[in-house]
């Protein structure tokens, strides 16, 4: 996986987010640390010039806003047009119909290289329609060692039928492009108790992809392992009294140090 | 009060937040530290179902925007609806007219269980009119020992009038369903010099009010304790050099780890 | 330049900004770490209000929206009639033609005490157009010192044309009131992998000139002065394993910390 990394520091990839305002600076900052260059910009008559002097694009609806939703269509047209990647975040699909549509509707449209969210947003997206709890996947849904082959079916299918590289994320994370599926077993579950490391995971692939143009399942991969190894070893930095706060700060720090080797080393994966 | 705490830790209360974009990454991990789950939301068209999901309904008006007064009424009288508890905090009431006459007009209009601010916001919306130093209180309005048994008394009858706990956050906080009134003198005057922990205070009051619906006046007053108390613990954890920045971190730090015996212990407060 | 620092801290200048949503939050944290107050408001109907109340007005086009130009107008013509100082940061100007034009127009329609950005988006406001690589300068425009001669005269002539002072930030920083040029020498390139250092500045800044009526040069000067130390300062607080996130809290915090004496001692510049 060395190489993925290493070329996103290498070529420094300009990522477009058209994200929301809730994680969006550490977004920013994940970003930098990775290796890319964010660029934030969501009105309409922005957006278009914005995505043309980017590599790629991320769209996240965390908080979606109507006047957004023409950026994201506007911004994800133009770069269909550049051969962009673009990445979808549909964070709250199936918590809302704005939310729900609006994924669906940008699925329809735009040429989607990644689509990912967690396993309830993912299953909402592919029924059409869904409920989840707020922005968090439902323990119902969650992809445990005992439902991981239905799990890794169904995203192969919705991979197959969609045409984007699906990656769900939770305490097991899977990437697919159909074909082939990467199991990933990095992470901690406090992860969840910080708000928006989906969100950055988000803004590090879009990264991953828009360096790596001739691998995008492969990179997509990579930063589900760089996202939670970086978990990992900022885990191992805390100390007496640190908690939520402190731990988001180590898991940036650890993505700003990461090496190819380390990714390597510490990658926990499969396929299948 | 370990209780309250301990019913939110319990029951992972899930608090729709409509609320400003300076402070609303503290909020959220605030609101994640204290055991309750964030999700924000302010478009008119997306707050109803995302307001269905939640149990509690938190109303900022720091960074008020006109496209999301209307998210704020149609979230508030949804919840009302659904017998959901909601919270405003009118940031800035007093030093704009937008600001002053769109908290007046959510009291008119919804029913507030908690109104949460600084005694020159209170003030303000007490008489219906006024002028604040921007987000901060006046100096002039402080609740100090020698003006504590008026404060009382006011707090008491502008709870009485609108049927609302009122929580006035200072030196000294007052907390009061009219009858009883909680004097607090937890916190340190350095949490003045971080943005948001009023913000943060008003997330976790929500979390609080929801996770104990039979006690909404002792739950407000036990999430002023938590965030008052984990001021105090994180101050104890600053080291040489660290600021403002760092202090904010070691506060949701300490609100993360905080137990039911901590607070019942380092609770510091009195009834009137 | 203790003299500077010190009025900040004596009057609390209280700062109205207008800014984009991704930094927001630091530069919250950053004015009050140097002495100052913020406020944020960038609703056009709630802006006249907020200036009123305010000493000095910060606009940042970062995430340049629709809805809030109006409010940039409102806001700087307001605090122009009250003779508070308007300071202009123009983010991405160059990398749109939204940002680019909407700077211009605040260029043309307002008094600005100080126009404050990148190498890059500074040469586009002077040649009335461009492209900047997103948000950063372009490596082909940076101040160097075997550029510098050429880059005060740039800076000098640019601040006659317009009557504000300028201010370039990057390895080298000019500022300049068409006179005399501070030549400023502190910070770390390292800073530049932290998003917002640059927004940080220009809140701190305007609460520098605000609080310094008198001497607006010297005051922004100071300002960047006070920037790039705390960044040294910052550095200097580094432990294995911190990275962007960490390094982003030990600059709030040493702009907390900083006395007069150490900016005094610290400051590294040269007039031109």
């Amino acid at each position: 996986m060395k190489e993925y990394l290493e070329n996103v520091r290498k070529t420094v990839p300009l990522v477009h987010n058209i994200t929301n305002y809730v994680t969006v600076n550490d977004v920013a900052n994940a970003l930098l640390a990775c290796g890319g260059s964010p660029i934030m910009s969501d009105e309409a008559e922005d957006v278009e010039d914005i995505t043309s002097i980017c590599g790629g694009l991320n769209i996240n609806i965390g908080t979606l806003h109507k006047t957004s939703i023409e950026g994201m269509f506007r911004a994800g047209r133009k770069a269909g047009e550049l051969g962009h990647p673009v990445l979808l975040d549909p964070v709250g699909a199936g918590a809302s119909a704005l939310r729900t549509n609006t994924a669906l509707g940008l699925m329809k449209e735009l040429k989607l290289t990644v689509i990912r969210g967690n396993i309830s947003e993912i299953k909402t997206l592919a029924a059409g329609t869904g409920t989840t709890k707020g922005v968090d996947a439902d323990a119902a849904d969650a992809v445990t060692e005992e439902t991981l082959d239905q799990a890794v079916a169904f995203v192969k299918a919705f991979s197959k039928e969609t045409g984007s590289i699906i990656a769900v994320t939770g305490a097991i994370d899977l990437v697919t492009d159909g074909e082939i599926c990467y199991v990933i077993r990095n992470g901690r579950p406090e992860m969840g108790k910080i708000t928006g490391t989906g969100c950055q995971l988000s803004g590090i692939m879009t990264a991953y992809v828009t360096a790596n143009p001739e691998h995008p399942l492969e990179a997509a991969a990579a930063a589900v392992c760089v996202m939670g190894l970086a978990g990992e070893i900022g885990w191992s930095r805390m100390q007496e009294g640190d908690g939520n706060a402190t731990y988001r700060n180590r898991i940036i720090d650890a993505i700003y140090h990461m090496t190819g080797e380390e990714l390597e080393k510490g990658a926990n994966y499969e396929l299948r």
